[in-house]
C-alpha cells in the first residue's frame, strides 16, 4: 500500500493564515525568502511533527508562492509529503550522500543554497534565523551567495506566541493529558516504590494519554525526589520513595507537537511546616499572577503580582516566573520577569512556572499553563493547587 | 535532609584519564582553557547527566586545574554539584536573571566571559566548539575578550570515541534494555492494537529496564508501521496495527546517559517476498560488514564490505550504513560510509544501521550496534536477525 497523505489536523486555511502573517512580515522587512530552521517553527508553517534529530533541514518561504517548500534528508521527504499540508512537489529530498560528507566544503547546506540558486534568489533579500544558525553555516551563505542580502528574521517565534482557537484546542487536550499524567503520580508514588516503576507508570499515561486523545510524542520529564528536591532537572534515579519523602514532578502532555506543561509538589506522609508556608506563599502568588493576567497588561505586570505577594509572604524566588508555551514546549519569546515589557494579547499562552529551588536542601514546585482571554485568563489544568499529599 | 553526592558511576580516575586526553590535545594545540558546550561532552568530562534543555552552560577545562568547573543558572547547580565527580566548589551558578534577559547585550554568555576574565584568561589561547556556537555568542567573546586567541576545538568527541571498558559494560547494560524493549514489541504488536499503546509498553521496558538495571532516560523513539513504512521519523501515529502489516521500530536502552540503539522489522502475519527478499540481502550485508571490522580496517572498508555484499543481492541502500555510537546517541565524528577513511582500533562503538528507506511505499529496518575487539567485533545484540513474525 502507498503512504497517504496523514489525517490533517489543522485545515489548509489555518496554515494559510500562519503562512499570510509570516509575508505580511517579509514584505514589511524586505525580505524575498524566508530560510527556517526551527524545528518548532518548521512544524507552525507545515504541520510537520515527524523528529529528525540533528538533521539538517529547511522550509523556504518565498513572497511568490502560495505553499512553502521543505528540504530535507532524503529518507525523510516521504514523511514530509505525508505529514505536511503542502502539494507533495514541494517536499524536496537532498541526496543521503551529503549527511557526514567526509569533504568538509560541500553539505547538506549547499543542497539549500543550490535550490535558492536555481531559483533565482542570489541577489535577492533573504531572512535567516541568526540566532540559532552557526557561524559555518552564515558563512557558507554569505561565500556562496556573495551577491544576496542576508537579514536576520525571528518573527515567526512571535506569530507563534497568539495561537489561533484551534491550537488552543489542541493544547486543552495536551492539558488533560497532563492532569491524568499528575494523577497518576499521586497513585503510584508511596513508599518503597522506586522512582524508576514510577516513571514508567506516569510516562505510560503521558503517551496512551485521555478520552481517546493519545499523547502524540514525549515532552520532557523530571521527577526530582528527597534528597534532589533543590533541582529541577533530574530525570528520575533508581532509589524507592521513602515516607517523610518529597517528590517535585515537572511534565507534559503533547498533542500534535503542542505542550501544555504542569508541575505539583508530591509529599509521602504529612508536608513539613516549611513546605507547608512555603506551598501558600506560592498559591498566594500564583493567584495573584492570574488574577493580573488580562489584555494590554504585560509579563512584567503579571511578574510583579507574583514577586510582590510571595515576598509579603516571606519567600523569595530568583527566576523568571513563566514563559510562552505552544509547540515544543517553551516559546523564546515573551517571559513572565520584570522588566518583560510585553503586551498581552487573547490567545497567547504561558507556562505560570513557580518551581522554587530555594536552598541547597530544599525546593518546591507548582505551576499553572494559561491562556488570555478576552477579558483576563483561562488555566489550562483543572487539577487543585494543592501539595498531593500521599 | 541535605543533597549528598550522587553514588558515582564512574570512579574519579576514569574521568582525570578523559581529561588527561583532552589535556594533552590542549597542549599540543597550545590552548590554555576549553569552553565546553555540547551537553554530552559535559557529561563525558563530569558525569553530569541532568537535562537542562536549551539552557546556557559551560565546562571549562584549564590546563592549570586537575579538575573543569561548570557554570549553569543558579537553579541547576546544586544537581551539578549532586552529580558530577568534581569539588562542589567548582560548580558555579550564574544569576537567574541573566536567563532571558530583556536587555539584548547581557545574556547568560557574559557570566561565563566574566569568569574566563577574572580566571586571567583575557590575552590567552581558548578553544570553543566552533561548529556549535551561533554566530552572535561567538561575536560576544571576541567583542569582550579582543585580546585572547579563540581556536575550534572538536577533539572531544573524537577523544569519546574510543571506549574505557567501564564504559563499555555500561553500553552493554543499555543494549541488554535495548533487547527487552524489542522483545517486549514482539509481544505487544498484534492486529487490532493501537500504535500508542504497543508505544506505551515498550517505553515502559525502556524505563523498568531489566536485570535491576533500569533506563536513566528516553532515546528517541520511532515506530514507524504500515502505512509509513517508507519513512524513519515518526513516533508513533493513532492508527491500529492490521493483519498483513508491517512496522519498522528503531529505539535505544540508556544508562548513564550511554545509548545503544537497535532496530528490528516486525510482520504482523507472513512477510511478503518482497520483505524476505530485501531482509536476506541485507542481513548478508550486515554479516559482510561485521566480518570486516577489525582494529586497522577503515569505516571505508566496513561500508564497502556491505554495499557490495548488498548490491550482489540486487539491492542498494542510498544513505550511510552507520555512526559512531555513545553518550547520547550520535557521536558526530565517524560514519560507516564510503570514503570514511577513520581507522577502527578497539573499543569504538558503532551503530551499523541497515534502515532502508527504499520506495515511497516501502522500507526496512535492521541494524547491530557493536565494539570493535582486538582481533574483530563483538555485537551488543543478543537477538536474532531475523523480521520478527508476529
Amino acid at each position: 500500500m502507498t503512504m497517504p497523505k496523514a489525517a490533517q489536523v489543522f485545515p489548509r486555511s489555518e496554515f494559510l493564515r500562519r503562512l499570510a502573517a509570516v509575508k505580511a512580515e517579509m514584505e514589511q522587512k524586505d525580505i524575498d525568502v524566508l530560510i527556517i530552521t526551527n524545528i518548532a517553527n518548521i512544524t507552525y508553517l507545515t504541520g510537520y511533527t515527524a523528529k529528525t534529530g540533528k538533521d539538517v533541514q529547511a522550509v523556504l518561504v518565498s513572497l511568490k508562492d502560495e505553499e512553502p517548500t521543505f528540504i530535507t534528508r532524503r529518507q525523510d521527504a516521504p514523511g514530509g509529503r505525508h505529514l505536511m499540508f503542502v502539494d507533495s512537489s514541494r517536499v524536496i529530498g537532498y541526496p543521503e550522500d551529503l549527511v557526514a560528507n567526509p569533504d568538509p566544503h560541500k553539505d547538506e547546506w549547499d543542497a539549500i543554497i543550490d535550490l535558492l540558486l536555481d531559483d533565482g534568489f542570489g541577489r535577492r533579500e533573504i531572512g535567516i534565523e541568526l540566532k540559532i544558525l552557526t557561524c559555518p553555516v552564515v558563512e557558507k551563505f554569505k561565500r556562496r551567495m556573495p551577491e544576496a542580502r542576508f537579514k536576520n528574521f525571528d518573527r515567526i517565534n512571535w506569530i507563534r506566541g497568539i495561537k489561533s482557537d484551534l491550537e488552543i484546542a489542541v493544547m486543552r487536550e495536551a492539558a488533560a493529558i497532563s492532569d491524568a499524567a499528575m494523577l497518576r503520580a499521586q497513585e503510584v508514588i508511596r513508599p518503597d516504590v522506586t522512582e524508576v516503576s514510577a516513571a514508567a507508570e506516569i510516562i505510560s499515561t503521558l503517551i496512551n494519554g485521555v478520552d481517546g486523545k493519545p499523547g502524540g510524542d514525549l515532552a520532557s520529564f523530571f521527577l526530582c525526589a528527597s534528597p534532589r528536591i533543590s533541582t529541577p532537572h533530574i530525570r528520575w534515579t533508581e532509589d524507592v520513595f521513602r515516607q517523610g519523602s518529597q517528590a517535585n514532578l515537572e511534565l507534559a502532555g503533547v498533542r500534535h507537537s503542542y505542550v501544555t506543561p504542569l508541575m505539583r509538589t508530591i509529599s509521602i506522609g504529612t508536608p513539613s511546616d516549611r513546605l507547608r508556608r512555603v506551598h501558600e506563599a506560592e498559591v498566594a502568588g500564583l493567584e495573584a499572577a492570574l488574577a493580573a493576567v488580562k489584555p494590554g497588561a504585560t509579563c512584567s505586570d503579571v511578574a510583579t503580582a507574583f514577586y510582590t505577594t510571595l515576598q509579603k509572604h516571606g519567600f523569595e524566588k530568583e527566576s523568571r516566573c513563566g514563559y510562552a508555551i505552544g509547540i515544543d514546549w517553551t516559546e523564546p519569546t515573551a517571559s513572565l520577569r520584570t522588566g518583560d515589557l510585553t503586551v498581552l494579547k487573547p490567545n497567547m499562552t504561558f507556562h505560570l512556572m513557580l518551581g522554587n529551588w530555594i536552598d541547597d536542601d530544599f525546593g518546591y514546585v507548582i505551576s499553572e499553563s494559561f491562556r488570555v482571554t478576552e477579558t483576563g485568563v483561562e488555566t489550562f489544568s483543572t487539577l487543585p493547587r494543592e501539595i498531593f499529599e500521599v
